[in-house]
């Protein structure tokens, strides 16, 4: 751009006129070689500011430089994805610099990776990508056509082969979306893949919330405020079948139960043990990531699951996954359902990490599963 | 939602624990059936807010009420999609209590939509969706993978039938995500497909910026601040012959000029114009939406550029479409444009409306230009 005119700078200032921005652009966050990261925020009124984020216990406090731009830089920080936001005068803000921003039902959070170890695979690298579509799909059991994400591997489009299907399950709250953003899947998914650490595959991401057709704003719902919502009465587990009907008719998947898993977090770990236990046979692989394994509400779905289970493990899954972190709230429904699958002898993978009910562990349990599936 | 027990409670409260949020969740902003437009924020602090929007031309002062909530309601709006931000004390923010923000360049912008006129059409009603997929194709011209945005009209992927393609380009500082936000195309093509004022058709939206692979943060590039930038030295006409290769290799579309548009916005009405008179006769329709029609650097592509836009239309293509806003800071060289085609007798359709040069005149464009299209 050596010889740009002057036309182009006045090209440069028409979208911004009405809105005009801080005095200063900063940079912010600043991930150091390190891992040290360091915040700035420009305010000569402010009386504090502090970084609140996943990575520190308590709020870390700014200091206020010249020009009324306050920073902090942390310790090198493990290698992982982060979110936060600032609390100036105890309001909780977000970082005006920072592009980078992923929701979480109805808030939005800045965040960045520390590079350099585990968090290189949410990264995007030079390698292969797989098309990532927004689907709309007929759901004649909950009378609605609704949206889902499906994640196409690079060649898919190019080429003829079938592919095994992943089916991807979120939790309370979340939606179609939630796993390209917090959890990172499609740059999990390439990365992987494009190493040969797992099998190219297609993987499908529903919304599991049946009172809604998609995520918000992207239905005729409209613009509405989402709430913490999910689907524990059975309704998701019981239109799921329109889904894979959708997806086997759809795409070129090899419609096997050894080509089929089935995966969630939370709320979408029971539904991934219920999808699996009413239908025996069908999943070769089934993945529980911090799983709300106990029902919640009465359903038909929930009835006599402890047969439907053994009914399941009778096909001979050749993966049954279960991980969950030592803090979780969950634990003492997990410990008991992990008595259940050792009593009964039941074959299954456990996976005890530290963490809580966070992303930060889904991620790490996607990362893990996905080398185990469809081998 | 009935039987809803206290552990479905238990996980409302894990997400939000770390993050504490404003006291109170207020509805902001509130459209009411009149199309005014109620906003709320919160803050005992704060000596004066105000909102500053595209709808007013000087910022709109809220009063405090009680609990520290500040509000202002405005006069009926026309329908249309509106963004703002609030002035807190003479800082910009954001809405907190607004999910829907749209990104322009390096900057969210909280956005509502007055519906009962034309903005109905940028709105998702219930009628058959199709599906948008973000795609990775090689620009061997390039050098480099690239990502683009793919529209394929609802039962495209059920169906066999090919398509027309419509390749609809960005302007500066844009990107291959922007026409779906502040151009809201996926809405508008699917509700005049829906309703027969436009015919199904596959509106391929690449990335006109050749410095970069993708939208920020989607590539290999990493999580870069985005410019104001974008590639008018000629390297994107040039290498947009790879994309047309994915495409018609990869889509079932119909491989005529009878089946091709290529319309754009600005920088991308520029881009549209030279890739139109470099391909003489490959579209039968093309769009320029307050276009940047002076080559603005040196470039083969723009040499004779007035002997190649002759020789376009030589081939007689059905429609050259030309529409710009009484307001616009490039309507001189509009102006300069037009009394050539004028005088070369080049048969073309220009469209004169209010407005500056702003996505509320392209989204008006876009409906416009649609239904001309592919008929």
């Amino acid at each position: 751009m050596k010889r740009l005119s002057t036309a182009i700078f006045a090209l440069l200032c028409t979208l911004t006129v009405s809105f005009a921005q801080e005095p200063t652009k900063l940079f912010s966050p600043e991930v150091h070689p390190d891992g040290s990261v360091t915040f700035r925020y420009t305010s000569s009124k402010a009386e504090s500011v502090k970084v609140v984020g996943d990575f520190v216990r308590r709020p870390l406090s700014m200091t206020k430089g010249e020009k009324g731009v306050w920073s902090v830089t942390t310790e090198p920080l493990p290698s992982e994805l982060y979110h936060y936001r600032f609390n100036v005068d105890g309001r909780m803000v977000m970082d005006p610099n920072n592009l980078y921003v992923i929701r979480n039902v109805a808030d939005f959070y800045p965040y960045f990776i520390v590079g350099g170890g585990k968090a290189d695979d949410y990264m995007v690298h030079n390698v292969p990508h797989g098309t990532l579509s927004k689907v709309w799909y007929p759901s004649p059991t909950l009378g609605m056509d609704r949206r889902m994400s499906v994640y196409t591997p690079a060649g898919y489009e190019k080429g003829k082969g079938r592919y095994p299907v992943l089916y991807l399950l979120h939790g309370m709250g979340g939606d179609e979306d939630c796993w390209q953003e917090f959890g990172r899947a499609v740059q999990i998914l390439d990365n992987l893949i494009a190493e040969g650490r797992a099998v190219p595959m297609i993987v499908v991401m529903p919304n599991g919330n049946t009172a809604h057709k998609s995520a918000p704003g992207q239905s005729d719902e409209g613009m509405y405020k989402p709430y913490f919502g999910g689907s524990m009465d059975g309704s998701f587990e019981s239109s799921f079948g329109d889904i894979v009907r959708y997806v086997e008719s759809h795409y070129r998947v090899v419609r096997k139960p050894s080509a089929r898993a089935v995966a969630g977090l939370s709320m979408g770990g029971g539904h991934s043990l219920c999808l699996a236990a009413n239908n025996p046979g069908m999943f070769d692989y089934v993945g529980l990531f911090s799983p709300a394994v106990k029902p919640r509400m009465e359903s038909p779905t929930y009835e006599n699951l402890e047969s439907k289970i053994a009914a399941m493990f009778a096909k001979n899954p050749k993966l049954f996954y279960v991980a969950i972190g030592d803090d979780d709230y969950l634990m003492e429904e997990n410990v008991e359902f992990r008595r259940m699958l050792e009593e009964k002898g039941y074959p299954h993978h456990y996976n005890l990490t530290d963490g809580a009910h966070k992303w930060n562990v889904w991620r790490d349990y996607l990362v893990d599963l996905l080398p185990r599936l469809f081998k």
